[in-house]
């Protein structure tokens, strides 16, 4: 974590972002924030050459279309071809048709590093991929909310079976390679009252596999963290001067601006199995 | 208004935006601050099934494209056919014989539960309409800001003609069906200085009668005052403190977030006529 | 400085804005801040109409794709055909054959009034407009960081072959028509450290010029400076109170709508060479 955290520090990555335009503002700003320099480019005939430049790739499908699937596919391509991480934010997926057959192609066709969502999409996106011919852990048997070992179990079967790190964010954010896990207890109740949390931390993840291209999971258990203690710190503050979701928003990038490695160490709540 | 106001926290509804991309996250953010849970998804291939999941819709054309323009219309189709309530949001109606075609032709071809405008949009819609070949109000000779009673008049024959709930915005908010009429004094000519308070009003019209599919003018009204009072408690914080008009879009939706039922009824000023 | 302003409260200016979707919230709320009217419409079948009642364009090619370039274009011809004025923001030229294309496009076809952009920008776009064949003051060999005359003196020449206002803005800002020349010290670092400020920027250019058509170098010298005024206002304010980058954007808004004559008078650091 400290390695991690200091890498992006000493050296902030370029972060291309093909986002939802709901969120893309404060996606832009977290990346700043924490240390890196966000890159918003979709036309399919510039993004290879933003790709070129880019540390880091970051696909979220929150507001997917005809015109910008195509981009997501090709810059993933060329990131690849590059050698950068690809970070994919599966936003939504399993409610509706277009969602699934792009994430599934997304995941077929490009060599995804990270795949970030909350247990329902992972589930979605697992057992879709399976359907279309694929993988064979028995998903709807295995994730219980109520179970971590279970959700862990099955977890590890989705990251081994796609050959990623998977991050299943909730009450308790579950992170593995497969072999590897870390679970992490940071976070608060009031991130789910605004939009964009999930994008944030989606990119927030890509800014630290930008910085720590060799280290994808231990940059995505920083990521995590990091995130989900300045979700803390930003919500003791409404709840300290009396106000709501609207300062919420502010607040968590004010900190995510601020917060340094020390109070990463003392107030990090991750275990490694 | 406190059964409307009751049934939205009670029941949170699935809010369907198709919107401009200009205050969509604050849009997005009001949604949730208020109760509700937003969807954003505007590619034709997928608008069936999100509207399919959805409580309701809501189209506002703000920066509309020929894209997207099928997509609201596809959207609005399939709502109807669902049952769910759909609101629209005629932004800069008036503007341009592209915005002018599109609620026009909107209006012909999907059953609206609500338009919210100004009365400039309202009347812009109107008159388009009529010229179109329809309604037969004279809004020119009608509408006269200084004459609240020509207005009401004036908007009666609108909701009537167009089949809708009517609510036009204004230092007076004026909502009425056609036969109720209600009048609404809450709101603060800050909101004016911030983008986004009439589509964050529009999504929140969309938001109470997702949660109150039967009760549509009531729920139309509770959602008009409570955005007016929120208005003027952001305001109010605002002048105290000495701040502009970036810390007053925070507030709207910070209060947003905690506003109750005993302020709502404390501080609605609503005259039924 | 003060003729400028005082138009600007005036007469409101309408602000046709073809921009990014990253920024584009902020760009709005500051255009109304400062004292103008923002709308954003991007569909080339109603560009024609919307530049038709606007006082100003503000082009950004921060996320432009095919669709909008067209649009772009053809708003800046109409534009032209009006005779309000042009702002463009060539946001990351440079970066890709699409952005260097567009810009020389735009330049080329469109009379432009102000170009805005940092030093890197406008060395990119400069050199890609002479490569293309044209002009021919050598950039590469004259822009120097650490040399305020070089760069002052090469900016001349980019105002001069490109017969518009250079804006180029940095820790110093410098400011030519290639005859008339601007230096402006106001702004804060921490300017850079939320997105957006330079679209913000570009925008409140247009405003400005949309309010002083006949003057503008002196409505972008003012508008700079309001703008690197309004920064240093919040920058301290959060230094002061110990917050992050999501407070200051918000104290960023906060203040251009509440600067007025007498502290620009009193805090704008412009030397005239």
């Amino acid at each position: 974590m400290v390695n991690t955290f200091g890498n992006l520090k000493k050296n902030p990555p370029l972060v291309h972002n093909i986002t939802n335009y709901v969120t893309v503002n404060d996606v832009a700003n977290i990346i700043i924030a924490i240390g890196g320099a966000p890159l918003m480019a979709d036309d399919i005939n510039e993004v290879e050459e933003i790709v070129g430049i880019s540390s880091v790739l970051y696909i979220n499908v929150g507001t997917l279309n005809a015109r910008t699937i195509d981009s997501m596919l090709k810059a993933g391509k060329v990131a690849n071809k590059k050698g950068i991480p690809v970070v994919l934010d599966p936003v939504g997926v399993g409610a509706s048709t277009l969602r699934n057959e792009t994430v599934e192609t997304l995941i077929e066709e490009v060599k995804i590093d990270v795949i970030k969502g909350n247990i329902s999409e992972i589930k979605a996106l697992y057992s879709n991929a399976k359907n279309a011919g694929g993988v064979d852990v028995q998903a709807e048997d295995i994730v219980n909310d109520g179970n971590i070992d279970e959700s862990v179990n099955f977890l590890k079967g989705v990251a081994k079976a796609l050959k990623c790190v998977i991050a299943a964010t909730g009450a308790i954010d579950i992170i593995t390679d497969g072999e590897e896990v870390a679970l992490i207890r940071n976070g608060h109740a009031m991130m789910s009252k605004i939009t964009g949390t999930g994008c944030m931390l989606g990119s927030v993840i890509a800014t630290f596999c930008g910085a720590n291209p060799t280290e994808i999971i231990n940059a995505t258990v920083t990521a995590v963290a990091t995130m989900g203690l300045a979700g803390q710190y930003a919500a003791s503050k409404v709840e300290r001067l009396g106000e709501g979701t609207g300062s919420f928003r502010t607040y968590l990038i004010d900190t995510m601006s601020m917060i340094d490695i020390d109070q990463l160490e003392e107030g990090a709540l991750i275990d490694v199995l």
